[in-house]
């Protein structure tokens, strides 16, 4: 009955309408009865003037302990071993206590997992059900939020962001996908609403994932998909952030940084294992305030003439990144090496793309116009490759990263198969760049043979060579005239 | 009590199993009790040697109807209005009459709103609770399997097809995110078990995508999302299809295929809604087969040196873009354009990259090495970056898709508002094929002019300017000596 130019359905639509008995709703004049629109709630009592559904008009700011605090001593780098998001949950647990009512905690039940145990020096996982003497950490105004199930806490904190609180999301990094679908919704509704004057804004959605697909040794295949970076980045630029801090201090001031921040969706992926650590506090607050950098204290192209760029994002890449240069600089000392981390995704995006994206005149300095760049890279390679593919040198990168391959099997074992290792970043180099070669043909079968020692080793003790576990960075930082600032890492 | 260099530790261990009470499990020499070996299954009665537990051993190809008896006709391009998943669901209605007990469809409650109502000439809505006279077409024997959650829908049919059947998963393009998990772990196991040589192939699991993101005309913003492509390429190249119909014919050649392989994951990406048909099932199986081709109706480069290639992938791309090609061939007949038409979207990246992906030889002599090539895709435009970075002429492809601009309007304006429309295209083609002019700055004022008719219309309206809506190809193919068989569509 759609179709109004037919006489007849226009009687089945007055028939319809009639059957609500408009008589007794409205008076002659066809104006509501008094007596009725009197029923309707009045003031912040209407559902569309409610406070709660305008979060952004309850909002305060988190009264923040100055991250400083919490910084691991790093006197030089790649000496020092941490677990970073042990060291966040430390920063963590005083957000909780310093703000009693407006910030929680939101995992399915990884909250010790992702190392943030601290957090229950504080507070407790709330539960309203009856509670048992075996329970750990349990109480009905406990304010970390635990349930097994991702939608659940997704929805959850959703709720508690768009109602006017602050919150974190603490997660598996391969089971976010399962909120994918959730989080669209979320970063639609900002998209439109950052738009809409009188809506103010919110807290950021806040992410946290760890237990990554470089460390699932005992969890295997199933447990690996660094994925969700990709789904997040088809999103609105104006509104996803995506951080990758190489070690604690850097953890702690992206940390800071989103939980200040307003309407982003924020995701910060690291590793909760002991790991070297690189950065003192003072540099990691200027590395990730850029978002990118070279590290001088690690590259060797005194002249800012690089033979080859080795870039690196996330902890397990910048590892694999700096053992590979230790290879370089003892045995090609004369290939010079220039070092970048990646801290922040967005900075790699034409500027026209994202608002952190690197202008191209920054982005050639830091990458060349013409020499190789290797790129590791913790999540899928072609990321890297859909962030960069308009930079002028974009032809000479080339980016090793997570292929899905993987297994059971040792940390460096997982490097190992997906070519992300020193040694296959070694290879990757000599490859490309021109005039070693004999040299190189010697380099790439010591390599070869490398990589068939650790096949032996891991199978028949289980864990990996000793000199791979024992690892440390090692090589002394070159002299650069007039640059004192530069060596300080 | 982990390190066993500890005695203690092994105390610990030792009275830990002790409390399993071995002495009565096991005898004096340490061997099972005759009596419990023998309450332990026998075999196909083991789980492990269950044959459901390895489907495929259990596994029938399908009885196939001939797609052919279903095709639309099609006596010319771009003239006969169809609706592709209507077609295709007359089609999947006889494949569920000739396979009575190992095919069924699974949807939240798209059947119908997916347009594959013929099924319910055969078969039911299945449901084993009370039946009231109201519900329309269930039973308990029904085999489309439909229950408002894509998590039961996956499940039901990931176990339907490892216990040795067939199926078929319907659903929205923006919804099937929620399964993004689900699949992730379904693909994973398909990648590890392919390589296992007892495991025998299982039937694939079938996704159709429709109710796309370029017509959500009443939905709006929360119904459009084309990530879900983006999320399944990251898995295994080996494992993964993913095909986008332009028509009915096209669709029905794809179904057909997806419906006879194995151990893959097929993704079909097609509209419901009437649209112009391009291609008889002669040309269709053909073009399909291939995965992409020129269509030499549709464009000019008689001497096979283009000026602009015109590529497009989806059914609403392909009708933009040849709108866009139409408007060219009038208004600037010595254009010389090459249209490109995209089923299949692995035929874009590398070889070694891709079993279908296309040789550099042939990529170059489709798209050349140096002509611009404006893409028209369905989904997130970096898609398509992401999968041709290593081609030739990867500089000069300019890609337009969805980037996530969208609200309740109308059809034509959601191209509009993300510049896939014809008149953005035309215009990008004008921006960068040399030596147009003056004669360029007239006809990009005509679009500029357009776009605003446009706008205004249709808030007059609520409809598309009627020469969008009634449009037609009308441009004849030219006369290409000595190849009558390529002007055959």
């Amino acid at each position: 009955m759609g179709d109004m130019d037919k006489p007849a359905h226009i009687k089945i639509l007055e028939r319809w309408l009639k059957s609500y008995l408009p008589q007794e709703l409205f008076d002659q004049n066809g104006r509501l009865r008094p007596e009725l629109a009197e029923l309707a709630p009045k003031g912040a009592h209407r559902m569309s003037a409610n406070p709660h559904a305008n979060g952004g008009l309850l909002l305060r700011d988190l009264k923040m302990p100055d991250f400083h605090n919490y910084a691991v001593k790093v006197p030089k780098p790649g000496a020092v071993v941490a677990e970073a998001t042990r060291i966040q949950g430390q920063f963590i647990r005083d957000v909780l206590k310093f703000n009693p009512d407006n910030f929680r905690v939101f995992s399915p039940d990884e909250t010790s997992s992702n190392r943030w145990n601290a957090v229950f020096e504080v507070t407790d996982r709330c539960s309203t059900a009856e509670i048992f003497p075996t329970d750990e950490n349990v109480s009905p105004d406990g304010r970390v939020m635990e349930m097994l199930s991702e939608h659940q806490c997704e929805g959850w904190l959703e709720g508690y962001l768009l109602t006017g609180r602050h919150g974190f999301f603490s997660c598996y990094e391969a089971f976010i996908h399962i909120v994918d679908s959730m989080f669209n919704q979320h970063a639609k509704w900002l998209k439109v609403t950052r738009h809409i004057p009188w809506r103010r804004p919110i807290a950021s959605l806040n992410y946290l994932l760890s237990s990554l697909v470089w460390r699932q040794d005992h969890n295997g295949f199933s447990h690996q998909d660094p994925g969700f970076m990709d789904h997040v980045m088809n999103k609105k630029a104006e509104l996803i952030r995506v951080y990758l801090p190489p070690d604690a201090n850097c953890l702690l001031s992206v940390t800071d940084h989103c939980l200040r921040s307003r309407n982003y969706i924020n995701v910060i992926v690291s590793g909760k294992q002991p790991e070297l650590q690189w950065l003192d506090m003072d540099s990691a607050i200027k590395h990730c305030t850029a978002g990118l950098g070279i590290w001088a204290w690690a590259s060797n192209d005194i002249d800012g003439k690089p033979d080859v760029v080795m870039a690196c994002a996330g902890d397990v890449p910048t590892l694999e990144t700096l053992a590979a240069v230790q290879i370089l600089r003892e045995q090609f000392p004369e290939i010079k090496v220039r070092v970048i981390n990646v801290v922040d995704l967005m900075t790699l995006q034409p500027q026209s793309e994202h608002p952190h994206g690197l202008s191209d005149k920054d982005f050639d300095a830091l990458f060349t116009n013409d020499k190789p760049i290797i790129f590791a890279f913790h999540g899928y390679p072609w990321l890297i490759h859909r962030l960069t593919y308009r930079r002028t040198n974009h032809r000479n990168l080339h980016v090793r990263g997570y292929k899905e391959e993987g297994t059971t099997t040792t940390p460096f074992d997982m490097v190992v198969l997906n070519d992300l290792d020193r040694f296959h970043l070694v290879n990757d180099v000599l490859d490309r760049v021109p005039g070693l070669c004999a040299r190189a043909a010697y380099a790439k079968q010591f390599i070869r043979d490398k990589l068939m020692d650790h096949k032996t080793y891991i199978d028949q003790h289980g864990e990996d060579l000793p000199e791979v576990r024992n690892w440390k960075w090692q090589t002394k930082p070159v002299n650069r005239p007039g640059m004192k600032s530069s060596l300080h890492h």
